[in-house]
């Protein structure tokens, strides 16, 4: 356009009310938005008189770089994790808010890639981005709460599984730790573009759990902070102890990556974070649908054991802590 | 306790899963939560088959600072300001959820004061905390998501006001604006310790709205952003000019600290933001419930005059800009 040059280039120049309205224009609400943004709230649909919500925030340092990863990737990342949480409840996703942080001297592009990323990854499932806050903020701030339809069926929680169940997964492990040991160890993205990618843009796989519902797993999670730590969750909820399968977890190009940056590909296997992979507690193997494989079985006792034996190393992700797998920042 | 004194006294030190039962511990949910903490997601009840949801998101250094506020009062301010915007929907609150993000070294003592402030200020209406998240940052963040209930009623959106219809206010206006200058002047704190409690505590008047059910005024929102950036929301959104009597909006307390202070009250009654008080397009002055006092009309044409002209002088908060009544923070 004529004179576009001359228009304002960070979120300060264009302002909070301007820049709200160019990040929604033009986006289309799925049809459980009732009210989208332009008021002061909105409204979404919850057929079933319930509905599941979860809140991640991501922050910038800590959670994502900017030179390791594009706008557009952060907003799919900050979708998909919230998603994954909804899909982990046995859920299906309607829609997402999103309070934005940023400084005032953020490009106007990198607020419109990270819009774009929110917008693809919540269409992905369905659902649509119903409101948000924009503030000013020292660092990049991406707080998503997310929202879905149990479609009438009971939730599926953490304390459900019983002894004799077939533990499962869908979806890789191990992926998005070693893409971040690739970045982190500054070695070949090319080469190692897939891991890379997977750090960069979790995929969790929805249609695993959301496509499973006439047989429906007893426990179910998905693995944000480890699968040591997200499956001892299941095993603290539900009393039982959960034992792996060391061969099951294995997986050939983590091994040949791991070999490479001298690192052990089973640490990013069992205490990775980010990888929204689910697992779950099956009452059979024989009912697990498509796209899960088994990966151990629930038994009496408790915490979470590999072969029968107390694993060494990194536990998995906690807020707090530097994490010897996870180390995903800088220090704060 | 025996040795509690040699126990963690950071969040860092107490790590992230120990400090989420920390802040849950003792806590009731109301019945509207069916799910509370500790899943992949929680449960809240939408009776009408549909909620309300919005969220807000506060950052310190631009919306508080420790050293004028408490942790409780944060806590608090940040659930008024999001229960706000739930009751100026129509809707009474019924959950919220809360993304916290604060450094390693933040003291255990200031999580439990912004904690005890978001529960306090979510019982005041009804409500409780059914979830959230915690992270490391280097400010401190909360981020808040408010849901709603309608109860099988419209929502009060912003764009219904008619010509004719008597504009009125429930709450208090400047005082919050007030308050900030006093702070922010290094002014007597004790002298003016009603504006200063306004500015770290808003108290938007719940009742005035949830009680006036049976007679529903035609448009309505909270004043955030200062009375004339709202109400100039409402005239966009319904096509209308709102004209404002600048006699009714006198207020003598802040007058007389605005001459101690050298600055116009008025622009704290225009433009201060936070005040959270409620504004309201009504069919006639006569049917204004308890608590709401007319200041001013809707006329044909467009944007928000006082007397018939437009205002000069600040136009209220935007998050990028500093902004003359609302200059809340340091820069960013």
């Amino acid at each position: 356009m004529i004179g576009e040059s001359a228009g304002p280039r960070t979120v300060g120049e264009l302002g909070e009310f301007a820049l709200i309205d160019r990040i929604n224009a033009g986006r289309s609400q799925v049809a459980a938005v009732l009210l989208g943004p332009g008021d002061d709230g909105a409204l979404v649909a919850a057929p079933d008189g319930r509905f599941v919500v979860t809140t991640d925030m991501l922050v910038q340092g800590r959670h994502f770089r900017l030179d390791w990863s594009s706008p557009r990737d952060i907003g799919r990342k900050a979708i998909a994790q919230n998603a994954a949480d909804v899909v982990a409840m046995g859920a299906a996703p309607t829609a997402f808010v999103v309070a934005l942080g940023c400084p005032a001297d953020t490009p106007l592009e990198l607020v419109d890639g990270l819009a774009d990323g929110l917008w693809a990854e919540a269409g992905r499932v369905g659902a649509s981005v119903a409101g948000g806050d924009l503030v000013r903020s020292r660092d990049l701030i991406v707080s998503v709460t997310a929202f879905g339809d149990l479609g009438g069926r009971a939730p599926i929680t953490r304390s459900g599984a019983r002894v004799g169940d077939t533990v499962a997964v869908a979806g890789r492990l191990g992926w998005s730790a070693a893409g971040l040991a690739v970045l982190a160890a500054g070695a070949d993205r090319e080469r190692y573009a897939d891991v890379v990618a997977a750090h960069r843009v979790p995929r969790p796989p929805y249609a695993a759990v959301l496509d499973a519902q006439v047989s429906r797993p007893h426990a179910l999670t998905d693995v944000s902070d480890g699968l040591l730590a997200d499956l001892g969750h299941i095993a603290a909820a539900s009393s039982v102890r959960i034992d792996l399968d060391a061969t099951a977890l294995r997986d050939s190009r983590l091994e040949a990556i791991g070999a490479a940056l001298g690192t052990d590909a089973a640490q990013w296997i069992l205490a990775g974070g980010e990888e929204h992979a689910f697992a779950a507690c099956w009452r059979t193997t024989a009912e697990l649908p498509g796209g899960w494989r088994p990966i151990g079985q629930v038994c009496a006792g408790q915490g979470v054991t590999v072969d029968g034996a107390t694993p060494s190393g990194a536990r998995g992700w906690e807020s707090f802590h530097g994490g010897d797998s996870a180390n995903r920042d800088a220090p704060l």
